[in-house]
């Protein structure tokens, strides 16, 4: 590599790229490639990567481990675009504060700092950017991490939705931990910290055309310090994973063919609040496809269960945390659910987006 | 504190916090917050650093310098939204890259690695994305820099522009420096990198309505080895700045008020292409109030100017520096300049933006 190849004026070679034929079935950008499921995979694998080379880490996950110095660093990036700003429970400012607190989490990391990089549509009210803005110091000082470096871009009016915010974080790998999505094996035990679903039903609840009366408040929470808690029992926790977009289904998935297993579900097992079920009964939905923002996966050796579960039932963040399933050999890089009649139905990867702009 | 204050559920409260009286007298986002000017430090000072309140550092500039384990490092976040995507001399993609890139230099840093995060909008065509996305990987590779985590959302059509990028980086410092604002000081001689107005005046040539035919083009270049080869001669490096929205003129403007110093400039020194002068007389643009890309300015003292220019001028990225000015204990926190005439003038901090989304 020349040592300035970036000359003043230089021109990038724009007949370089073309789309990717695995892509061409839609050659614009639909909702579905925001969703998390196969769309957003697709995208990543015969796009993305491709157009990056060997500029990219082949991993491009949710967080990255770097070792620097003496130490693991986790490193990770999310946009939060929630429709509306508002919603049950929570707000975008926090869902961006403990959306990128949990990526780091998920890797074994108490979080140290974060970066916080707005897009504001000209025309919003400074009164509800105020709002948002005290939301996310609240988050941060909730989850004991400092805000340390941020930028504020506008665009005009009918470029933007309010309020977009990135948040980048770093956090310290705990040296105890080696957790992955590779580490995912038969034998396995699936566990969720608590009810899923509640996230995207709140915010589906006050959605513009779809307002629905509800008690549900969305689960946006900060769980490095539960992962602490499971970290301390001295188990060897294999793999965790927070099931934002696409819900449990998506991230089950994702798991299983990165890490090559099957995995079986126990559909009766899931902590699913009754209006939960309700919402998802009147929008047509899955809970199992349903975001969640303040819950982790964790997969564990058996012999390790009781003592991970009893240190998650003490938290909190855990009292309603679940067996949910296991790691199996039979059907590799699939997952099942044994429902509640006693049959059997395959999960999917979702396609694209039930949901879309839920976080 | 106590140990899980985000209760599964908890609401923020959204009553606690109103819009901050100095920034009443607009009450909405206007694209002049965006600008880096005044309006974008009053936004800072005003709305964000109260409502983020203890969980901000005091600080929060372009980047921050984080000690960790036996290292010290440079954080950096920015979010591009430049328009048009494509524009002579370069893309919203190595924009992207180098922009981070150079923030992270400004600290005397050189980059480890970059988070990419998208937001899409509907409709987007994927050919369009590719060549952006080629893009960053290109200038990813040329600064060598990896591209270790990423993130992708969509947002629905009229609520984006084609393509909006975060980049938020990772550097390590180098031990030998200590480069900040507040280091500058009377007696400082102030360095250009060479050319400047060129990225400005290179986005505005094919703005929709403003097509004028020009030869500029774009800047875009990473500048952390131009810094290391600065760094290298063993100078006392005090402040670097990249100054690019609100030009040289904010960047100056931001130094002499966060080191209290005065700067007074020669105009007739200044590095500017006839095409720019040009290019400015038409569009009634003051050079030094548009934006850069790929320069930076520096301040060292007067015994440290020979070598570091000499080492600039040995660099491809540094061949036309110049001195420019130097800080006078006269008008602490203000910079003037001498004109070509031989009179005085005051270069003030732009109130808002001249040229919008210009990265």
């Amino acid at each position: 590599m020349p040592d300035s190849p970036a000359e003043p004026g230089a021109t990038i070679d724009m007949e370089a790229w073309v789309c990717p034929a695995p892509l061409r079935n839609a050659p614009n950008i639909v909702m579905g490639h925001g969703g998390g499921g196969a769309m957003s995979a697709e995208l990543i694998e015969h796009l993305f990567l491709p157009a990056f080379g060997s500029a990219a880490d082949a991993a491009m996950g949710d967080s990255a481990v770097l070792p620097i110095g003496d130490v693991r660093l986790a490193f990770s990036t999310d946009s939060f675009v929630v429709k509306p700003l508002v919603f049950p429970g929570g707000t975008i400012g926090d869902l961006a504060v403990n959306g990128t607190v949990n990526d780091l989490a998920m890797a074994g990391a108490q979080p140290v700092v974060l970066s916080t990089a707005f897009i504001l549509e000209e025309g919003t009210p400074l009164d509800e950017l105020a709002h948002v803005a005290h939301a996310v110091g609240t988050a941060a000082m909730a989850a004991g991490v400092k805000l340390v470096t941020g930028d504020t871009k506008v665009v005009d009016a009918g470029h933007g939705d309010g309020v977009y915010i990135n948040t980048t974080g770093i956090g310290l790998v705990d040296e105890r931990a080696d957790i992955r999505p590779q580490r995912a094996t038969e034998g396995d035990v699936v566990i969720i910290s608590g009810d899923i679903g509640t996230h995207g039903v709140a915010v589906m609840s006050c959605r513009e055309g779809l307002e629905f009366g509800t008690t549900v408040a969305s689960d946006t929470a900060p769980l490095h310090r539960l992962v602490a808690a499971m970290i301390d029992t001295g188990a060897d926790i294999h793999t965790l994973r927070d099931p934002t977009r696409g819900g449990v289904a998506a991230t089950l998935n994702e798991i299983a063919r990165t890490a090559g297993v099957g995995i079986s579900l126990d559909e009766r097992a899931f902590p699913i609040p009754a209006e939960v079920r309700d919402a998802c009964g009147l929008l047509g939905l899955d809970p199992l496809y349903v975001a969640n923002e303040g819950k982790l996966l964790a997969f564990v050796a058996p012999d390790d269960v009781d003592r991970v579960l009893s240190a998650m039932h003490a938290h909190p963040l855990g009292t309603r945390a679940a067996v949910i399933g296991r790691c199996v050999a039979e059907h590799p890089g699939m997952v099942s659910a044994r429902t509640a009649l006693g049959g059997t139905r395959v999960v999917d990867l979702p396609i694209g987006e039930q949901l879309p702009r839920i976080c």
